[in-house]
């Protein structure tokens, strides 16, 4: 699907119709003039159409088609093509899901295509509409705009599973029996998920940001140093996510083991304080004729009273060793 | 075994007799044709007569014999010979297993040399031969031709592997006890079976891809570069794949840990439901003379009432306290 | 809120009001002067007005608004900023706090911006003024000892880490039963956010130690490099931290296994001590006809002196075996 | 001991004397010449009249006299000493052993320090005389030979662990119980001993295969080349060892978790089926005057029917729940 | 305190008063003649009476006299500081300790500040000073002398830490039940110490044995080189024994794991033998009129059998199964 299709010049927005002929005619004359195109999970045709338009190259035409690209930046000759993958937290499930967004830079022209839900290209459009001084700088400008809004995301899902691992790390240390494994797991398997979507990142926008790439001016260079600021501090918070989360399970298993050894003292304990009045009256069950006790008028008092008195002071004595208690 | 035998102009087939002799004449006579002659595990014989007609060097021709190699290039003045392990997944025996194919490529010949199933290069010939456009650039379309099929492959074994993954994953978290460490331990085996495939290809790839490499002209780059570029991806999932098996076996532990504690803990409440009547019929089992309730005309089945009652508010309370539940 | 501002020349402070236009006014009239003005957790307006006092770039100035930046060094043509963070320890709670210090450096000015609480630059500009001939240096000579006292805080927070980490250590291998996961849980995270911290200095400031930056002039290299090497044992000190965490936590996990271990023998030890009566009493407490011992004179004492023989002999035994003592 | 002195020129031995002394003065007279020397663990004096003749480094000599180096290649000037520890396996002990070969490499000759067992250079010299070819390259051809004989070695050593390392694997997911730890710990061991011989090799081989180093001609690089490539591979066969070895510990540790389980519900389950019986048997053991149980004539046969119905119930229950099955 | 001070030239010592000043009023009048100040200890006068005697650069100094410093070298124009850390072992206490030793080269001088036990430079400059060919080679072979010694020192901590890793082996695969957690976590930290010490040594050593320093000629490189060696080795043997600790601990745990499962199956054995004979006499124990067993003249005689009978064949059945045995 065609989203929007817009000609600038100097930080201005040409009033004209939204097809991308249109934009290839009119930056073919006006030389001042820079074309953005915007599809979302186009089908073949409509790409193919675009491609031949601008040039674009066929191999990076046709890894913009499948939505499981890495994370790159591929030069071709004089324009370059960036794939980033967006991220977004779906809050019903708890899950981190991964879209792809390949931008195609020439000198005049950019096409994007995106796929997945996430970073929708058009807000990061208007805000950059909204500010002409940057939108002059033209493909560059607009290269960070949308680097910056996907940065932005993952920073969001970042503090997102920063949540969910508070959670799973007070879950765990909380008194209560829980079997945190599979959540830690799953997510070990997000931040891997967001590790592999953002690190490849690091070395092209620093690249960018040392005005290593050509297309990129002089002047654009901070703004990319301020992108790849944000992709090494998210980029080291997951490492540490991932970090904490290891050790998080390191220290379920420790918990685990200490409330199975807490338990395992508690039960024997009852077990204990349940034996002696067995055993005590498996003595007087006995059938032996002379058992003086027996024919005690108050023995069988005494002996109730006995396993009483057996009973409570083991309980004590459990008790003040901290095997019943919570500890 | 020779399999097959061509040369090749302008992107088309000669029709010539199928053996290496013709290929090397027919190339030592025309300067714009080129050759490529195919083998399966030759015979030393076989490699010999090839060797000769298309000068290889000794020492490759000795590696291309043993099927064991590591994934190499390894360049001799004007040729170069590459060494790729073939990967593909047996269903039957969820197990994955590793060929090799030897490249030698020339200026004008390419001689394969195959060993074992998978990849099998006639398909890749095949494709190749319907694409003249591709096949003009020379001993490079074919080496990437290759490559590629070969790659393809790393990616299906490793599609077939991360299903293998996903199934642990669920067995290690499903309600039911599950041994799931054995299961884990062989998919590790074979990620790292795997990884020692598809890690040495990395680098020989990336320098196919920036061009250099004599021999690969600078329009076959970009083709190399797509081929690099799977390179990695199937290498970053396989990380990833390895990453999430230790993850899993220690997720296996720590479950195996809860479910044992929360047996434990089932076990000893029935023990103590069974230790009650038993020890209230013991002291009914006492031989004292004075033992009122003995006497009392109800007193049986007011105790065996106090024995169920006990039961049953003794099975209240741990299944409230969840010792009982499925927790 | 505006602190503190001051001009300095030949490494003596001027007497002139304290705010940002005197300096600028000031500095802009004598080239000798330079002047360093520090702000804690300013206002929007307040750093605007700074900004357009002494030119300070955008996005440094964006990047000092906000408390949650990595460190880092950014140049900017003439001048540059750099960010550190602050650490410091708050007994109470036993944790580790973090607070930020950016620097914005030119030729002839400083500009300090502090977030949280730690290091307070006051103390570090009063040792600055009171030593002439280092604060004769220039604007080197406070980003030397703003970057000096803060790494010095540093190394106060790793040493009450390193207190923590040893008591953390006394606990796990103390006799006593001890659920060591949490705290070991805890002091790692804070190590990580240690690390989060000093890691990153570790290249910017080397730079500086190497006079590999414009502004910093080969005098003040030494006096850099001290601050590097202070640096790298914090941050050598903060790793072995991790790692003896790592360690303990191990340890731990296996301390609580053979703890349990210990007190299953005993609970086993025990409930054989108990059983044995029990079984006696039970064979002397059959309904046989014919059970001659029921009928001796001293049978009844006999039995009973057989079960505390019994008792005292196992527990003899389990004694020497260890498996009542403290092992 | 000297072992052999040979003088060769032009790819063959000359018929001389085998003593050092006629090797210098040979190849003092002949320019075409070159020797070498092979002495196995020799006694300082043996040393030093060698080193006197040819002229060998202090330094290096002294190292030769310990048999605890480790592997290196060391420049001196216009010759150049290399280390390399031998591998063997000793199949009684199952462990593997290492002794220590420096080889001195001048212009025109070598001479060899060989400790302990494996690697007997006398077979990799006869191996060399028969090839007239490669020994008339030089003292190259004679490193190359024992480099590609040792390394040769470290093969061989490399798949008798490999089969104790299966070995171990077997034994861990077998039905048995097995205590497999000391194995895979001792196993490790030995890898680590196997890494520690082998891992300096890596970069010094790869600098002769490259040609970087005086003496080694471009001819005889491709077969360093080989060596190196043989280094490579066995050097990642046992990382994959040593990778394999720890995921073996952790499933032997997941094992005998699952085996606790299993045997502790087991064991319960017989339990809970003795304890029913026993409290049938309690009850009607009680001394109630008024039990008509008791009374009943068949009375007791029905109970004894009762306590094996329950018995058996509970076994087929516990059965079908997998608590008594091999699960 | 000064402990020794002498003023070498051409490898021999002046007889001269043994104090600082005397050295530089002799370097300052004999161009070819080198001092050598030791100091252990020194008070804050002391040192800086030294500094101005030589020009020590203040920092450097400053460094000196804190006994924590981290291993390293920094240069100073003509002249370099080395910071060794020193490294012994207490037999008493098994436990590594560290000082510090500080090398001040100047082109004409040395002066060492030493810190801590361990490394007594006397030994080293006596042996020095026995070797006037060595020693002719200036401040270098100082260095040299020092750095050779205290290198040694980690060789023989190295070995003692070593000899203390068998021993902890030897007890976790002991049949015996050991704690050897707090062992192995203490040996880990010791080990850790060594690395700290040794590990950042390695660069700056290098860098001598390549001859990068200015100072030190080109004749002593070898003698660095041999140093470095030295240093190399060591550092691989303590990350060994790092890695074998970690594996130790890991296998303790299994052990231990082994271990309780032994123990309860045995546990488990006698409480099923114990069992049977109370469930027998149970039975016989109901008071059920008509019991006909009980009448029987030998009942009491035959159960008795029956119960010894069972207790026997359950005895023989566990330790058939290898629940009794050592296993």
């Amino acid at each position: 699907m065609i989203v929007d299709c817009g000609v600038y010049s100097e930080g201005l927005r040409h009033d004209l119709p939204k097809d991308p002929e249109t934009v290839a005619r009119t930056i073919g004359a006006d030389q001042e003039a820079f074309g953005w195109v915007g599809l979302y999970e186009p089908s073949e045709a409509e790409l193919a159409r675009v491609q031949e338009l601008f040039g674009l190259h066929p191999l990076a035409v046709e890894d913009a088609l499948e939505p499981h690209q890495r994370p790159k930046v591929e030069r071709y000759d004089d324009s370059f093509v960036m794939v980033l993958r967006t991220l977004w937290y779906v809050d019903a499930e708890d899950a981190v899901e991964t879209g792809q967004v390949s931008i195609f830079v020439g000198r005049r022209y950019v096409v994007t295509v995106r796929h997945g839900e996430g970073a929708p290209l058009t807000t990061a459009r208007q805000d950059l509409e909204d500010r002409a001084a940057v939108l002059g700088h033209g493909p560059a400008a607009v290269l960070w705009a949308i680097c910056d809004s996907i940065v932005d995301g993952y920073e969001t899902v970042a503090e997102a599973v920063e949540v969910d691992v508070d959670e799973v790390e007070t879950s765990v240390f909380s008194p209560e029996r829980t079997s945190d494994a599979e959540r830690i797991y799953t997510l070990k398997r997000e931040v891997l998920e967001m590790r592999r979507a953002i690190a490849p990142l690091r070395e092209p926008i620093e690249a960018f940001a040392h005005g290593a790439v050509p297309g990129i001016s002089h002047e654009a260079a901070p703004f990319f140093r301020d992108v790849a600021d944000h992709v090494i501090r998210v980029s080291d918070q997951t490492e540490a996510l991932d970090t904490l989360l290891s050790s998080a399970l390191n220290a379920h298993l420790a918990r685990v083991s200490v409330q199975q050894n807490d338990d395992m003292r508690r039960i024997s304990a009852w077990v204990a304080i349940a034996a002696a009045p067995t055993m005590i009256a498996g003595v007087y069950g006995m059938n032996f004729h002379n058992m003086p006790e027996l024919r005690w008028h108050y023995g069988y008092y005494a002996v109730v009273a006995l396993m009483v008195v057996t009973c409570t002071s083991m309980y004590a004595g459990f008790r003040k060793a901290g095997w019943l208690g919570p500890s």
